[in-house]
């Protein structure tokens, strides 16, 4: 008997570039393909790989700006030259019909998310040190030396803001990293005052 | 990469009388041997199967009002005639070391530590049912019918306490409940408090 709660609930997930978000999302979903994992818009290309809709919603820059003088992003941010933003109607519609939902966005979007839904929960996955993260920035091979050095410096500023956070998880390992996102979600749900309807008559 | 928390982390477990809790903690010890469960000093009669320092430190009332007016206890009350106490300085001792400490107390004790430890885990044990835990009361075979209907009473008034507890585990089945206070564990842990000496140099 565990009833469900009834709105859903809204996980954000950050980390610095080469972190493992994309392969951490991708077995946190497979475990739980109940969460409804929000795609954000961006005016960055695609990599190799990526396709519209499943990794991101690529759009033109024009087009973003239409969105933003529209009001249509919970939060958007720029980063290294390129917008990211999340649309807020496609969240609003899976919360109210008790869905969780996944954001993957950035230290600056966090914070606006923080704002206006403060019962979010910020998980930050870090490294397990910063020479790791070089080592998986360089071995992707799809950034030249300038890049990585700059999201090397981009890492620093956003590991700053980790106490912003509730959470902070390791990507030592992914299967230990996902162990321990299931584990919150699960804890959270666990949380008296989502369980209040548990016990009839009391 | 699991650093531990510097302090140890105060858990208490409470939940009315027939609810499993006992069974509940054995489990969950088993998985976590690295617990401490703290053991209440009582004044009532050990039952059939209880052993002194293992479900309780069985004193007589002349020892525990003695503890009361050297201030030993971090929490103490009086439930069905009996006193039920939990001592201080054994729990500081462990919490120092870095170990979690486990307690097992009722809805005034677990009042009185949140008052004293605000980070303390508050998390309440309920039956499924009024209806199920009338059967398991009954199911006992230890008490008489107007124990049993006390106790009943009681279970509703403690169960009234819920909105003070931080977590809600239902024991339906009890692996499940175990399963859900070690998800509880485990994302205390990943707090962001407890984990900021993960990435040095930041």
């Amino acid at each position: 008997m565990t009833p469900k709660k009834q709105r859903g609930q809204l996980i954000v997930l950050s980390g610095p570039s080469g972190v493992g978000k994309s392969t951490v999302i991708a077995e946190l979903l497979s475990d739980r393909p109940d969460i409804f994992f929000s795609v954000s818009f961006t005016t960055r290309q695609p990599r190799v790989g990526e396709a519209d809709g499943v990794n991101y919603r690529f759009v033109s820059k024009d087009i973003f700006q239409d969105m933003i003088a529209r009001d249509e992003f919970l939060e958007y941010a720029c980063y290294v030259d390129n917008f990211y933003g999340t649309s807020l109607k496609v969240i609003e519609e899976q919360l109210d019909a008790g869905i969780d939902v996944l954001l993957e966005i950035d230290v600056q979007g966090a914070a606006k998310v923080r704002e206006k839904c403060p019962d979010a929960l910020l998980i930050f996955i870090s490294p397990p040190s910063f020479e790791e993260l070089s080592r998986r920035l360089r071995g992707r091979h799809t950034d030249d030396e300038t890049v990585i050095k700059e999201r090397l410096q981009q890492a620093l500023e956003e590991c700053r803001q980790i106490p912003k956070y509730d959470f902070l998880v390791v990507n030592d390992k992914v299967s230990h990293a996902v162990e321990e996102i299931l584990a919150i979600l699960t804890a959270e749900s666990c949380r008296t005052k989502y369980r209040m309807n548990v016990m009839e008559g009391v």
